[in-house]
């Protein structure tokens, strides 16, 4: 298994915002391996890529000391350690519930694999669904299958992609299946127990924020 | 068009976790008007979602004073209030730019029309998508139509489900066209000139947190 390294703080102690820079970083550090670059200093990075450098290296600090004064980050380590960090570096394996359009289209996303992320089934209560399959080839099981599923398969994360009414009841059903961490897109808010961590992309939500600006825009240049 | 009433401040003054709670307390006044009630207090509101209630007049009086004292808030004054400042109530025109699964999904996607959003069109550059049509039976057009359509049918928004390496491109040409507020769902950043505004949604960031969430948990039962 993995080498016991820089371990990450705990949660509560590393804001979200953190780890989603981290996510980002990592990202640019790929972009530098894939150009051949073998070491980068945080100053660097940040010109490079529009980040700011004090906060590159405050972020880096909290897990473990990383780069070499005067020399900068070896890339490849830092991305192998920013893997580690992110839990990455053990694959995920997800289950899609909901196989809509959106659904369908999260289950041969091809930039899962890319980040270690695998999906372990697809799920729906349409019986004209189930039994189909994606473009990809993945089948539609019926939900009722999904707790062995999720224990068999050792299941990580549910990505739930069901109509708003149907989102506390799917994500009930996740959690009593052992699921602790939920990717949602249905709009709205779900209540779970606590140590499930849910994050969720709502798309209409920044429609609405373009929607506010522009109508800003075209208050500003035409006041009333 | 709509009466000039209470308007926002400028966006600059205005935070985007503030337009997006107003999101969330359109949605949960939607819901209420669909129960039938008519008017709520702040304080209910706030207990009934979880909102915090302090933090909801601060955000309302923002805009001009809509509540009454005593009485609480008139569930579709505030709505209509609500939809106005986020420049719902005019509809909002989108363009789709790459019809892979993704971008096919949000073409058909039932909830825009709700919001007042609608899809004006759908773009790929690939001979074999181009002629056909989404499930929904939205055409897919060639992106040499793009500043045509765009011009047309006064595009506000283009979302944009390209892969990676096309992002920049694709942006540069729909900002060329006259785009001003962009969804982009491609990871990876993209560059737009002063003036426009982007949004991203980016599902890898949120699987990525929630891996890191996980492998936080994980070691949190077995320290090494």
């Amino acid at each position: 298994m993995a080498v016991p390294e820089q371990r990450p703080a705990l949660p509560d102690q590393v804001s979200e915002l953190t780890t989603a820079r981290l996510s980002v970083y990592l990202r640019a550090l790929d972009q530098l391996a894939a150009a051949g670059t073998r070491t980068i200093s945080s100053a660097a990075l940040a010109d490079r890529f529009g980040f700011n450098a004090a906060l590159i290296r405050k972020d880096l600090a909290c897990f473990g000391e990383f780069g070499v004064r005067g020399v900068g980050y070896d890339v490849d380590e830092l991305r192998h350690h920013l893997r580690h960090i992110l839990g990455l570096d053990r694959g995920l394996r997800l289950v899609i519930i909901g196989a809509g359009n959106l659904g369908l289209a999260l289950a041969d996303y091809p930039g899962f694999a890319a980040d270690g992320f695998s999906v372990a089934g697809l799920f729906d209560v349409a019986p004209a669904k189930v039994g189909t399959r994606s473009r990809g080839g993945i089948e539609i099981r019926h939900v009722d299958g999904l707790p062995s599923l999720i224990d068999r398969e050792a299941v990580d994360v549910a990505v739930v992609t069901v109509p708003s009414a149907a989102a506390q009841g799917t994500v009930d059903r996740a959690v009593a299946a052992g699921i602790r961490a939920i990717l949602i897109f249905s709009p709205g808010t779900v209540r779970v127990p606590p140590g499930v961590k849910v994050r969720s992309v709502d798309v209409t939500l920044s429609l609405e924020s373009l929607s506010f600006f522009l109508a800003n825009e075209r208050h500003a240049r035409n006041p009333d």
